[in-house]
């Protein structure tokens, strides 16, 4: 009884989160795709509910009949073991089903995920633990893909308010906190632990001894009047500063500033989903690649972290901060003069400079929750702590998120680092 | 009063059919952009009614006000010198203004448009004129783009009946029918009338002399079982019947087929507005390009028509036949046995082998409105006879219309021709 | 005897003026390929003669051998009839057989050619005389690729000398010539004559009637001082001067000038074959593409010759003028004054405004052969007169040039004309 | 006189090895660009004396000019910092300089470089190391690059000769060896240590100290007949097998077996430098991406390296194997039946899982040199060993090659690893 009330109450509340960020959201607004990176928001609607019809609903279900055959195909994601699928930047040209009927979709899968839960919930535990972490990580593409969508209109829509937020004055000190290395234990707390509590994904594991050197970390990120200083410094005109590929796409995507920064009148404004606001000076800078945050480093004369550094820092500290619930969407400005760290967690992801790849003794599940997380180890970095977007209940230190160095679209930032 | 009452009827009719044509879509139907070549329906509705905010109530309505400024950025076309304008391939990011906005922009218009004809019809009558062809204009682009959007979508949505058509049994006779040829009168049969019944585009413009060699024009069109049998010669897989350009583009876009058809345990299907339909045999074939009507007239050992050559085997024919106002939005079997020509007039534009070029003392008007179609007169075939997409009163011999020789998303088929 | 004696002297002619153009490049010089439109030097010589060796000596020649069977894959080009064959963006990478490999064959096919002529001249008058034109179009096309290839040389390497000219100081007056019009017969004076007196393409045939209005004529090509007027004036930035397709290919492109145009310290130069020079401003313009001269002619208020006006008007010109055989291969000032037309002949290549399709009764010829030019004719336009890389003996008034309207690598210029 | 001596003959030997390199090519050969990332031969040889000029003649030799100032610009590769640069794609458009005026500069270079290796040998030794580890890099470029720009005739080309050698009958065995892991050192042995014995690349120092978990690493080189059995079981049609950008990359190229490999009536044939020739079964496969390494190890149920498993096994290994010295220019089977490693040096680089990131406490020079290793640290890999085509002086445990993951065109290879 106990597994089932917790875990239903974490199901009602992870499901209705994702449809609360619907809010201020059109129907328009939910189905159109703006890159192949990003989704609408009605397939991840849908895609989640699909998740817990194919893997948990069909084989625990009496009498399971699919809700709708296509679904099958449309919103498989990159399952391949599971079936044919939609091929990805098509998502953008699926104007039906409308949004109503995902949204009756969702309340189909929710009805029966109910029964299922109240009858059979230690069986599903593992499933529908694994299905809410999955839907989280949709929740935060959620944001950030309605964002990237919205930000092509010239109106420059907004969906939350500004909250009557006035702009911090001053920024708190940067320092660099010191740390002795050594071996040390990374990675996931538990392994094969497929509670709620236990959860930890594939890549995380198994928890394992590596050595650092000791190095010193940034006690805050670094935040936009840096960054301008950055920019005026000629930060990126200068091909000295930059990784080969790194310059090579700031060429040819034109940046001259983060992704959503637009310059009016000399004056810095920043998009986001409350709209073109005027730039905060101390808010972390956000939204840039894992390019421009090695070159911002390198012109600071520090590097970026390494994912364990970071992971040695954070390991005992309170998982606490802007998260998604917060219902910001966007990063705030440090408390002034924090002693030790501050935003270590939410806010922006933290770009490491480590590349996301298997830890010794890595063994991908089988099957077609296994193509999870392996398949993804190539090109990609790790980036760690969270941001204003993820839900605080995804959030733990050994937690890897990993994108490519050269995507700006999630709330991605930067923290320094340097040896010793 | 006469011009007043009789442009007002026709402004009503015209409006009221475009909005017509929403019937059974939804916001996120028209709200969707599949390709760069084509346009969101939510955008055609927005569009027209720009044209006449633009060049008619900015100047003739008493306290003009823009609806809305950014509209003018939005949904302004190919009109440089009325000022920037949104990028074509990002029309489909547009989910704001909503197409209930966008509806009450068109209402705010023609509001303020009744006034003006009711008014200083005489002053307008020119421009009005100009603009309603426009609109019908797009009004067969907003079919032909939501025929393409949906095409991509694995369910086959149908948005009209099938109105329980049984396919046709028999197909009528093709027949060479002969025509003499020598001097030839050409093109719009009026010059500077800038009257409702007197209009024709700049491109049909001067009237000229043109000398013709005698020739053959077949009584009706290609059907689709010519078409298979042309398939099922390898008809695409044989180069010689192939122009160079027409060749490496059936490559790089690998057709094997009409667009829409989709060959499904054997059978041929064709995806239309009333979704997926066995193929009918005695049916125009339609949705082919330039191209691949080139390579089929080849392959029977005639060739396409001149423009003049359909031009003078059309102009004293009655103009009637399958247009928009049948609803039917997809070409209908000729009459069997029929013994002269059929669907001179609708079901499927029909290819000729003339490039779109001007005529003889051809002067492009000046300004904004003169933007329209000269500028297009490079690369682009010639047209005739308009569509079931096609408002009957856009439709006269003289109509040129011009697409590029690789585009299918037209309701476009083929009639062969020969030299004698 | 007499077919074979004077049939013999041309083929020494034509086969010694290819060899003879390869003088001043080294091995490597014509071995690289610059763009998949042009061919290397090396590719010139040996297709060339591929084509004796395949049409011809396979056929005719006692006891026939292939000098060696790779080269029919390598070096046959768009004779999809013929085989397989090497792609032609891959002909750059062709490293072997070299340049003294290429060589023999071409002696190789020449002693065998030289036999056939001598035993059987009346056979293969038709084929050799096909085959010498087609040398000779090779021939302009191996002068415009390697000066494209060298043009990407920093180095500004000249083949030819400059011959001391001076730079010419007075431009003769542009008058605009008045033609009647009316009916009149274009196209190959003959038809099915194989001689080599008579020969003329395909595409030229049949002769035929057509019907002109009243139209002008510049007595002259438009020249470098012209063009720099229409650069100062903002011609490459004005898009009402420009075609659709034209703008859009200029913006792609970033053109600013013609093709091989230097601008070094406010002054301009230009590349040819004579090395970087200052451009001289009475020469005709050249390496404009039709995009670039419909919006030159459009700035002028004038537009473009059609094919059949410049053919009435060249019909009874004498065939004279700037040709490859001057050495020159460079377009050269007119002669001050002249009364009527100058350059009407050679120098440049003069883009009519006319598609390149077929006249009434063309029949393709069946056949390797008959590939030759009717599968080209969608999206090219005609250009007449020849240039100073034409063999005079190509050279008559029916002779239709074509390429696509974003070309420039050509000796193509500008001849404006008007309606009256 | 110590080091000027030594230095002056390895400075003779390495630039002489160059040299011989191109036996057996044309200067057509030496000229031609076969893709972006490789570079023709003469280009090579260019820049590897352009080296030698601009970082040491241009500062110590006595009344320096410029052999010839365009050089400067047509041979700098990427460093930014001494100037602008010819666009490496279009490296292959050099046709000039010839390839006797290469060489000439190479033998005044060399000729004014033994005059300061005499005069001030202390002083240039540490440049003058570096300038010669670059130019042997380039050597083995020299021969992959003319590998793949030969692949591409359809002759099949050789340049050296197949030795009479026989095809191995019987190969070894291949046992999994177990090593325990721990803290160990790795990276290069000295630093600071300018001399030709210390030499290390930047991105090989800091020595320092990593934890390596139990591991074990295969006796030799995944083989051919390996390979083909993968190709037979589906592996290349697995996506389950494959990362997901490898997956993507697979699809994209169509790879079917490794490159050079040809399919010629059900046998095997691989392209090399001796012309193409059946596949030697017992042979290291060879030409295969990170991707298809990684996807033949998971097929396997193992996984590639971690570069400093594969450091630690080889550390106390001599270095000999089938170097560029050899002659032979393509990987040789193993010895049957080795006890413990084979091919650990030679033959092929082997593919590690380990990205190519900054060692801790790396520190990337400052200046031209510095933009050496530093800038390419993202999305690239470490390969260990040398091959075939490296020289042997270049090799050491701690040398750390890199290369993308799609690249196929150099010597590479696959030795598998498991954890314990």
């Amino acid at each position: 009884m106990v597994v089932h009330d917790r875990l239903l109450d974490y199901y009602n509340q992870v499901r209705q989160q994702t449809v609360a960020l619907t809010k201020g959201l059109s129907a328009e607004d939910l189905t159109v795709q703006s890159m192949p990176d990003a989704s609408p928001g009605k397939w991840h609607l849908a895609h989640t509910s699909w998740f817990f019809e194919t893997f948990i609903l069909q084989k625990f279900m009496s009498q399971f009949q699919w809700f709708n055959q296509d679904y099958c195909y449309l919103f498989n994601s990159y399952y391949d073991t599971v079936g044919a699928r939609h091929a990805r930047p098509q998502r953008g040209l699926l104007t039906r089903p409308s949004l109503d009927e995902v949204l009756n979709y969702r309340q189909h899968v929710d009805a029966h995920m109910r029964e299922v839960l109240t009858d059979r919930a230690e069986e599903v535990e593992a499933l529908v633990t694994i299905g809410l972490h999955h839907e989280m990580q949709h929740q935060e593409l959620f944001l950030t893909d309605v964002l990237h969508m919205l930000s092509h209109n010239p109106m420059h829509p907004a969906i939350i308010s500004n909250n009557n937020e006035v702009l911090s004055q001053s920024a708190s000190t940067m320092n660099m906190l010191s740390f002795d290395g050594g071996v040390i234990e990374v990675g996931a707390l538990t392994e094969g632990d497929n509670t709620w509590q236990g959860f930890s994904y594939d890549c995380e594991q198994p928890r394992h001894k590596t050595l650092l050197q000791p190095f010193k970390l940034a006690s805050r990120l670094v935040n936009n009047a840096e960054w301008i200083a950055f920019i005026e410094d000629g930060g990126y005109d200068d091909s000295l500063l930059w990784l080969s590929d790194g310059w090579a796409r700031k060429n040819q995507e034109q940046w001259q500033a983060p992704l959503y920064w637009r310059k009016l009148e000399s004056k810095w404004y920043q998009y986001g989903l409350n709209g073109l606001r005027e730039l905060d000076s101390t808010a972390p800078v956000c939204h840039v690649s894992y390019y421009e945050a090695e070159a911002f480093a390198r012109w600071q004369g520090k590097r970026l972290p390494r994912e364990h550094e970071w992971e040695l820092a954070a390991h005992n500290k309170k998982i606490t901060g802007n998260f998604l619930e917060a219902n910001r969407w966007r990063p705030q400005p440090s408390a002034p003069n924090s002693e030790s760290f501050s935003d270590i967690y939410g806010d922006v992801w933290e770009w490491t400079q480590s590349a996301f790849s298997p830890y010794p003794g890595f063994d991908p599940k089988q099957g077609a929750l296994g193509e999870y997380n392996g398949k993804f180890m190539s090109n990609q970095y790790v980036l760690k702590g969270g941001s204003c977007a993820t839900p605080s209940w995804q959030m733990r230190a050994s937690y890897r998120n990993f994108f490519y160095p050269h995507q700006r679209w999630q709330f991605t930032g930067v923290r320094l680092a340097e040896d010793i």
